[in-house]
């Protein structure tokens, strides 16, 4: 255990005298030494990223061949095993899907109709994990709360209602602190209204922005309540049902639903490897997820992620370059319902966390980046902004202290040091589990960005010679 | 003859002079003499217009309850009873429906699916006035172009297949310039398809912004073509395709269409008045049009624009305002496919157009309002423009020379001076004919303003004791 004990008296010594550096006005201004030894390389990976067109084209095969990939799903298996035979293709070393036991939820037929005060075909999607309806459907009148304390506030007329909760996603958050609150209500509208003897649960979709499109996304459903069929209108016909109620119409619809779960399925995280020339047992894990809601076909949620850290490996190695440290690909499978890639990498690869370097996840779509919310240690932040600068040539350069990534949760919470690609999100939550949810929304210029952003930072990450700092 | 003759003679008189202030620098700083002289009245209309609840509320009940109001829809002669009812209520003058004999188009069930190179769903609608499928539709190969050149050189590979144009919507000019040209594939796509050979024609949907969200609108048969069923897909669903091709895949898809034209029914044109109190057989006429496409409820196009001047004009009334002349609300049917009520209108009131000092239309959307388009002489837009100058307030005031809208357009070539509302149409074409054309759509506040705007105008054309210039 010598070899691990210098190796963390040298980083530390390293990581002092680099703090040092880059706290020299001179020092600060060109991002400090580790920046200036890599800057060659890093803006010959950024030109490389800038002229790719294989990422695009391969996000597009894949996602418009094999459309959706719900865990699960034939369609996701065969998109993973795609995805594996290309990336033998690309001669990375370690490829592998590493298997994973999934969820098993199908949708199946789904409607919502209503009856009064007038026919009209809502806009809506059932929720993940959500129980179906009887074969007949479930026809009941409406109640439309825009709160869980306005439920409250009306419990007595929730019996035998199918509850509906327009609360409109906040606008004077930034977006993802408004989907946090806003997720509140696809989460626990069945139990809640359950509760209260409702016989169904409708939401509001949860986006700032909507053309009658319906979002999908988990529930939850708390183990003492009755589990009820539980859906997302869209933001239109959430709207229209509440001003129905405010004029006082009598409002009925019908909602019918198959969806049913079936018993867990065998998948796999995908991974690959660039291994390292020096130092292979320590890694840089990088990628998105492979899996996507039933709907659209998961192109930006989160296919463009996993196939920008691909092609960010793909492009190190395509240019010759020879990191120290090992490289890793990784498409963890099962993020929208269950998580179970995430914990099964963290479980499968417990013995090495301590010698990952880093885990780094991009799952907020491809849009223009900003650079990475860091997810570590004070000294790690400092280290990470400094390479940060080698993206200020594609304005990619801000490191900023925060959460990391979903996938990478439970491999961050064993200390490894998280980065989440940052991005332009102000258009993610209008695509966001939705039918719009495809090629259409990648940007190419802001996909070879993103591209770019993992590339340089997971290169330097394993080339320097110096440990990231942990905590 | 006479007091026309003098009339006129005193108008140019009164024109020239207003000319002159208006030029004059420090008279032009206030708007001139007639801005001067209506600032009071002006003001009084746009603080009651901006404290106004009862247009959004009318808008909403109506949409709501009746829903989109397509030519020959039993939902539009719902909508229209309605309004009549309301304008009885309002205590309006001769408020009345004019007859109109209108096309009968009906779509039908329908739908488009992918069966070659795997299942899906496409977003689709069949394109008004588009002949139906046979009942088992019409399944066949796919070539996808993207201009009339592009057929015309793919010519020999379009006999029996479906053609699809996917031209994207152009963005180097502003919205409405786009649509003009991206419209033609709309309009023209069948018989151009027809001509080669082809079974069927879809068309991207004509949209700078999509979210699946496919659009409808008129097409055009040319008369020794055959016709062949035409629908739009979204934009996504024609870049898949279009990506397809590129691959090399085979593509087939099946479109089901049960459109179908049935004989001309009748409907009506919707007409209210406040009486002028010294000039009633003058008239100031403003409106928008009743009718909408099949999808959504037409909240944007155009039952807002409609309602805008209908709750101007009651304004005018209810703050006590007696202007000289005549205002005449008018609410023109079917504006989407034939024009007919515009046509109607001027053939049933050719008598007075000579008499009519302005013709006013709101249909590009209830957004934040510029001010007006102006369809006349150069002495009429110098007058205009000092009207304008009472909007400056709340940032309306612009009055620049253009075309009038559709339904006044036939009014307009007989001489009388024409205004469109002139708003910010950034998003317009986002809902222009879709299933997402909801309330959702419409802004309090600028429906507000779009209802000051066009009051204030119209107030001050029937008010004035100068007849606004005619070429």
């Amino acid at each position: 255990m010598s070899h691990p004990e210098r190796a963390a008296i040298r980083n530390r010594l390293l990581t002092a005298a680099l703090l040092l550096l880059g706290a020299l006005p001179l020092r600060a201004q060109d991002g400090g030494a580790i920046a200036r030894r890599y800057k060659s390389a890093a803006d010959r990976i950024i030109a490389a990223a800038m002229a790719d067109t294989l990422a695009y084209s391969r996000l597009a095969t894949m996602t418009d061949t094999y459309g959706s990939r719900l865990s699960g799903s034939p369609g996701l298996e065969r998109a993973i095993n795609w995805v594996l035979a290309r990336m033998q293709d690309d001669s990375f070393a370690n490829v592998r899907g590493e298997p994973v036991m999934v969820p098993h939820w199908v949708r199946g037929q789904e409607s919502a109709t209503l009856v009064s005060p007038r026919p009209w075909t809502l806009h809506m999607l059932g929720l993940g994990g959500s129980v179906g309806t009887p074969p007949e459907g479930i026809t009941a009148p409406v109640l439309v709360v825009n709160s869980f304390d306005d439920l409250a506030a009306h419990a007595a007329e929730a019996k035998g209602k199918i509850v509906l909760f327009d609360s409109p996603f906040p606008t004077n958050v930034p977006p993802m602190e408004a989907y946090e609150i806003n997720v509140a209500y696809r989460g626990g509208a069945a139990s809640a209204a359950a509760k209260v003897g409702a016989v169904a649960a409708l939401i509001r979709s949860v986006t700032p922005h909507s053309q009658q499109t319906p979002h999908t996304g988990s529930l939850r459903y708390q183990a003492d309540v009755p589990k009820i069929p539980s859906a997302a209108l869209s933001v239109e016909d959430a709207e229209l049902l509440h001003r129905m109620q405010n004029r006082g119409d009598p409002i009925v619809l019908t909602l019918k639903m198959q969806a049913r779960t079936l018993p867990d399925a065998p998948s796999r995280n995908v991974v690959a490897e660039l291994r390292g020339s020096e130092r292979p047992d320590e890694v840089v894990v990088l990628g998105g997820h492979i899996d996507s809601w039933d709907v659209g076909e998961g192109a930006m949620d989160d296919a463009g992620g996993a196939f920008a850290a691909w092609e960010a490996v793909r492009l190190i190695k395509a240019l010759g370059l020879k990191p120290r440290r090992t490289l890793r690909v990784a498409m963890w499978v099962n993020e929208e319902n269950g998580g179970r890639g995430g914990r099964a990498y963290r479980d499968q690869h417990l013995a090495e966390l301590p010698k990952t370097i880093a885990a780094m996840e991009s799952d907020n779509g491809v849009f223009r980046p900003y650079g990475f919310r860091f997810q570590g240690s004070a000294a790690g932040l400092a280290v990470a902004k400094q390479i940060g600068t080698l993206l200020d040539p594609i304005g990619a350069g801000l490191v900023e202290a925060g959460d990391g990534e979903a996938d990478v949760g439970a491999t961050i919470r064993e200390g490894v040091p998280g980065f989440a690609l940052s991005v332009n999100d102000s258009t993610y939550f209008w695509y966001h589990h939705t039918d719009a949810d495809m090629m259409t929304v990648i940007d190419r210029d802001d996909f070879r960005r993103c591209i770019a952003t993992m590339a340089v930072m997971a290169y330097v990450l394993a080339e320097m010679p110096e440990e990231l700092p942990r905590q």
